[in-house]
């Protein structure tokens, strides 16, 4: 069930059987010569949507979709929040989805470099309650964060279908999950070397100077909407699982 | 041309040829008993890429999809950003905007809450270079907030389609986009009274005393697919003449 | 009654009285080669003195003098508030205000780079209310901008008497308000071309640019301290009007 | 010369004859039984009107006219900023007035409860110069502070007209100067005791219970507008000798 | 070299032989019944000393010794920061070093919940470089976290001891350094179960629920001040080789 | 009794003797050619120790040891944060401390540079109490801060010991109070003149051209570890009376 697509009425309804609801959270940057800028935005948004855009005990969010990439400003196209605006804008989506009796949030993230900036945003959502001597009560919230490549057997699945040049940046397995949803959009590039190299994370200029095309470590050319399908289809699957064992535990 | 579904090196040769993009951006916030939540988000992307999908001299940057709304959190599934927050938010997004050479940038808006906002955005942004002796020099962009609603003949053809009922908040010429757009979303709803009534917009317990099922002045169950395409089609072909003329004006 | 010149023991009393007080909101910039820095500042301020400063029923706070005006810098003597500084401010003003059981705050405004960032603390005060689920209750506040131009009668009346030559900024309406209440800064100036240029307003540098000597589309060496009373008369009984409106409504 | 009263060119040329301004700040707060509440912003602008305004070679800034008045909002009429937003506030007055030129900085304070805030400002703002390697060059601003009471003989001349009960808030010289400047404003209320409380001052809640009556170790009721001329008339002449040697000084 | 018993002059010195730094990071925060408060700011200040108190080559910055412990505030003698305020004051810390030209900042932190704000304040300072078209040049900076036991062999070493119960949080190991550092402070406390019970970490008052005295999986009645004392031995001489690494690292 | 040697429940256990507890505050900058970096958090520090560390009736929290140093920053080895870094800092420090009932919060300051900003925050956390109509109840703390210089006598007492060239940065009481604490970090330097120059405090470069060595008016070739007893000793007494009547006074 899409929250963009229903009616306040019909998401009412929805908390009467339900308090959760899946946020798929994401970046726009470079991802390579054959990688989409929306990659990152788009993969969790696909996986959300494959699990779970016809069942309607399920809610997602919109996709929080411009995070965190300095480091990707020095190639055209790439979009960042600074990590405090990252903060202040997850803090205004909880606040709002907390209002209205959202008690469990699963983040489903696309981009690495997210994670550390959507865990201080917990932190600091969390830290209201934690200062306050009464404590938020029945308001308390759960947040929780879901890699969509930790999903259970993903990583694995991704690594036998690419067993070299998987990489960590413009991977094989992300282009081709866009390559899936989106086959007006497959790109064709040549890369060299085959596999790019690997190194430190840093300020976009460094960055650039380190991976002339935007890649670290992979082989996108590897990439097939086939490819895309198959890794959907686990990741939909798994994303449940992992989603109904988060509304489950205590 | 979509961004999401770009590389960065045809992000890069674009630049090439233009340094201009179109900027859609929304809101999410109950739309009435039949309007969809992701309304205002929506209508700016679907009428951006009605009229400029298929172009390549035109990029359409992802939509900044949740915006200022504090108005509306009585209802379920409003989500909203701070003014404060959106202010930096779009600072961050037109820095990297303009660290990748883009000059001219276009926000095609679907939210009139957001107005103020985006324009004490600019403001803001304005004020870096303003507070500078030497001023941006060839680094200068040039900014600007278009209403869907206001592109020359729309108001009009909006109110010849619906003379009765348009009202200002869940209207059905917004609603009739959506359905234009995402037909599976149709909604049916009985609304009491016909047309809504109408007042000052302040707090969201405010709001819903006043508006108890969320629309102002309106009567969207008037919308139709079919009226969503003749909207579509005359703002898609107003946008390009629109945004032709910003990209030329001094 | 002047909030500056009362103790707080009159405005205890006032307060057993009515919630509602009126404040002039300006901005400190440059007014072209005849108008006064303070133009946007004094204007709101000497209407409602001359409207209220002698009624016991009305209460007038300190003009909040230093606004929006970013897009003056390149003309000295133009003091800006960046418009996240302003939020900020108008944020603890209204914050103040509420603590002593003000209700209905009136912001009577003097300049139109102002209004996008006034309505944007609006919605960053009312946000506060609006996150929380039991609402402000009793400490609900109503707030309220008026630009003086907009006050019934009086853009008419300025067009009549300035059919040539109002234009938008260093209009010879606001000048003239100036001069009747300072006669003694009534300027001469020789101005070239009598009609300034008109255009969009970007940063400072783009502004000087455009509009060499401050001015856009009017003639102030119209201005005169007669008309300026004319005006500030007119306006001091529409604002008394329209203040009344603003208490009785619900 | 006043800034307010001044064409942008008046000041432009002003600037070729000096980089120096005078910049009243003061409080809105309330001040006693028998005190106005605009005191701490009415007497550094009616001294420095006093000494400057019809000097051609000094110029005054408008009054920053609200501060950091925390501890008084208890009682109705105050008004205050937070310390961070006030150090916000006066970082973009400052960057305004160096934009123009302006390098030497004079503010002249009307409030205690501001000297905390007004230094912690001062290091905000130098502390951008500071953190530069190649420092501010040409565009070095220097700024001071000067409370009024703090002007050569002030002081004393106030103990003299008040040895007893001059006390520290709602002072008989403050008090004085309002009246000299608004003989029509001048009240009379009976005050017990003769003379107010001292102690610490901490929140408003706080200050309320130990000065119920607002004022601190002072008995204002030896308030008079002759009074208030004395010490207007010799602030004024102290505070020119003071901003000479600032400007003088290295 | 521990820079706060240094001159200027000799970290100037310093400078012409080394760009780099190591900045000891931590929280004050609960560690169970027998754990000190400052554990966690104390074990990377205790291993850096050891390492390099002694070392001309190396300089020790002082301890950031309070951080994000949101979720042991249910515990006395917790203090945290917000993650938006470290991220502010780690921003402030870096700038201050770069100033004086250090190039290579090595965090060795000492607490699992400051490293997702660590990396974000990383991506918050890089920001300002990769914004900027031009680069840092050579003010660029590189900066890394290291958690002491994930330092070569530590984590091994720390199994090894504690085969059981070495768990998450009031680790034996970790209270072991202290022990060794601080023999004075050793405590002594029944603890049960022995081994405290695990779980996510959310806000204090549902972290008090779940760990009722404040450990995570441990049993720290296992430490002793001779185990502290091997484990600072190893950990010294793998942070010299790490650290070594890092500024030999291009 | 040391807050880092404690465990929470030694901290709850004198929470129930006193709800009061010093923090030494300070800050990391240069203290001319033979005065430590860390001077400044190290000289509360070590009269807080001297005076009650081995008191189980009084609590020393963790030092606040970078401060606001901005004009110190063009000499190698000064840290410092923004005034409004700190500010948001000492407001997390304050909340937590708070959290735990904590009731008297006794700052004891090191750095003159620090005394605006530390009373700045108090003004801003005791503003949240401030804007709330019904106040902080039995959650009100009160803060004040003491500079160690300031204790009764020990002003005197440097004066008596260095009746020239105390001075009023790099002292010689402070550095001797080090010298005292660390005999191992003994500097020895020349210094010419043998007195420094006086002046204002302006930005870093300003600061470095005027005060070429660091040093402010003082001489403090002067310096001793014996002289640094006498003033430990004498401060560590003066500052339990001073703590006492703290925690005495209403």
């Amino acid at each position: 069930m899409l929250m963009a697509l229903s009616t306040w009425q019909e998401i009412e309804a929805y908390l009467s059987r339900s308090t959760g609801i899946i946020v798929p959270i994401g970046s726009f940057e470079q991802h390579g010569p054959n990688g989409l800028v929306g990659t990152d935005a788009l993969c969790p948004e696909i996986i959300a949507n494959a699990g779970a855009a016809d069942r309607d005990d399920i809610l997602i969010a919109p996709t929080f979709s411009v995070g965190c990439a300095q480091h990707h400003l020095a190639f055209p196209g790439t979009i960042t929040l600074r990590p405090s605006t990252m903060i202040a804008a997850m803090t205004d989506w909880v606040a709002s989805l907390r209002r209205h009796g959202f008690r469990r949030i699963y983040f489903l993230n696309g981009h690495g470099g997210n994670i550390a900036t959507i865990q201080a945003a917990f932190s600091e959502i969390y830290a209201d309650d934690s200062f306050s001597t009464d404590g938020p009560g029945n308001e308390a919230v759960k947040m929780t964060l879901r890699n969509w490549w930790d999903l259970s057997g993903i990583e694995k699945l991704c690594l036998e279908m690419y067993p070299k040049g998987h990489g960590s940046h413009a991977t094989p397995s992300e282009v081709s999950v866009t390559y899936f949803a989106y086959p007006e959009a497959v790109k064709s590039a040549s890369m060299e070397p085959e596999i790019a190299p690997s190194g430190p994370i840093r300020d976009a200029h460094d960055y650039r100077r380190r991976f002339p095309d935007g890649r670290i470590g992979s082989n996108p050319a590897q990439s097939s909407a086939q490819d895309g399908e198959k890794i959907v289809t686990a990741a939909a699957k798994a994303l449940l699982d992992d989603y109904e064992s988060f509304l489950s535990a205590t």
